[in-house]
């Protein structure tokens, strides 16, 4: 792997950040707040950032950049496969059950759901991640799809997959923005209270995670190498450098498996598309 | 140029996305807040969101796509510099001045400054863009800088563009949420009044304009071509092929432009990387 110390020391910082931000919000409902509970109360409120930053970011930023660790990179596409749409299962639980916490705790208290702008971008997310998760299980895990379908789309789930994620980090900001506001008072948020540095800390945390994880996740260097062609094209004397100049935000359109012509450069180029787009379907 | 007119569908609605941010700005402040002023009142205030949605998200999002118009395709790359900094030059000024008029609007009210996550953050993408806006006049624009420095950082100047103009939306996002916190009252925002609604829709419509420029920005079919390169080899045999697939997220490293050789496949490999990384030096 060009860059594995860079990568290294990359992965360490994001696993620091990411794992510093979930002890952020719990240090933030516990300490500072009225704990956990399940009661319709302030406890129950309060799963809704623990969970939203331990799933819908850390674990959601994680399953983005598991294909690109290298010691994966001996087991089988399918594996990783399964643990990339596992990982993004249990965000996604997570995410919808620090939903339910809040419209619980507003229904409880008869507060108005979904009418800010943190509840619009944050319940499209949702529903978008969602839709993201079910349409790549059928066209990149289930083995019913299409290869041409699957090249087509690969692009398509790649960038969705970063901009959700970068939409999550900004709903959770404007999240934080409201509960300071509405929870602190004498002192209030203006006057920066502990309370308030800490918790725009976590903010700070979690845009440095995001930003960590999208410069891992666009390096074309450290993508998995396509590893069933790169052994077909060394047994014939061929080197697979095209697959490293690909990045993940490229096109990886028109690929088609069943005409393969590993003798000429271009026909070499379009077998490693198919690669990337048809075996290689997700991150 | 691929997709020519899946390109300019995608151009319009930009266009038309962010055009009508800046009006949903100023039909907030004109129709819905006290207008324009600059006396340490409301209406200096309002300059604010103004011109942080006009200066620092729509045109620093036109100039971040300013190199993929394939009109401009015939202008020197130099000229195209020109604009893509002067463009940017523009977006940072009216970022400061957005920060002046709250600075002033909170000192005539003894209101507390950079104390709101939305403010550090703010400040940190204002501090950010001025740096990258320093940097990349200083390495791409001034012919000083050595070709394998422009090439090492060619992809930073990317990855941080595109992460700044995602962190401003996020920040104007929050300062939206701020807004609509203290100013709506009886009813207030959670009654969702016409103006929460209206302003909400705002920070959909600069969500899906980010989206919309990341898309274009980052799809390898519609960069500038390389056309300088393109000509010498073309003129020796060879297509310039090696260019579409690399994307503007992709790293450009290691590139050298006093050993021109063509001769061989990685030697014309080598040389349209300089061209990506040493005349191409942005978007």
């Amino acid at each position: 792997m060009e860059g594995y110390g860079r990568f290294l020391a990359l992965l360490v910082s994001a696993l620091l950040v990411g794992f510093l931000s979930v002890v952020f919000s719990l240090v933030w409902v516990f300490h500072y707040r009225e704990g956990l509970s399940w009661d319709g109360g302030s406890g129950e409120f309060n799963w809704h950032p623990v969970l939203a930053v331990t799933g819908f970011i850390f674990i959601q930023g994680i399953a983005i950049i598991v294909y690109r660790l290298p010691w994966t990179w001996k087991c089988s596409k399918l594996l990783m496969k399964f643990i990339h749409a596992g990982l993004n299962t249990i965000a996604m639980i997570l995410a919808i059950v620090s939903m339910v916490a809040v419209f619980d705790y507003h229904n409880a208290r008869n507060i108005p759901n979904v009418y800010s702008l943190h509840s619009w971008i944050g319940l499209t997310a949702v529903i978008f991640y969602s839709l993201q998760l079910f349409l790549g299980f059928a066209v990149f895990l289930l083995p019913f799809a299409p290869v041409p379908l699957r090249a087509a789309l690969m692009p398509i789930h790649v960038y969705s997959g970063l901009t959700i994620f970068a939409a999550v980090i900004g709903a959770a900001l404007m999240g934080i923005t409201e509960k300071l506001l509405f929870s602190l008072s004498n002192p209030d948020y203006s006057a920066l209270p502990p309370e308030a540095t800490f918790v725009n800390c976590l903010g700070i945390l979690l845009v440095i995670f995001g930003a960590l994880i999208l410069w891992m996740a666009s390096r074309s260097q450290w993508k998995r190498p396509p590893e069933d062609n790169a052994k077909i094209l060394q047994s014939i004397g061929e080197t697979p450098e095209g697959t490293e100049e690909e990045s993940t935000m490229t096109d990886g359109s028109n690929a088609d498996k069943s005409d393969l012509r590993i003798n000429s450069e271009a026909a070499r180029k379009q077998n490693l598309k198919f690669d990337e787009a048809g075996q290689r379907s997700t991150m």
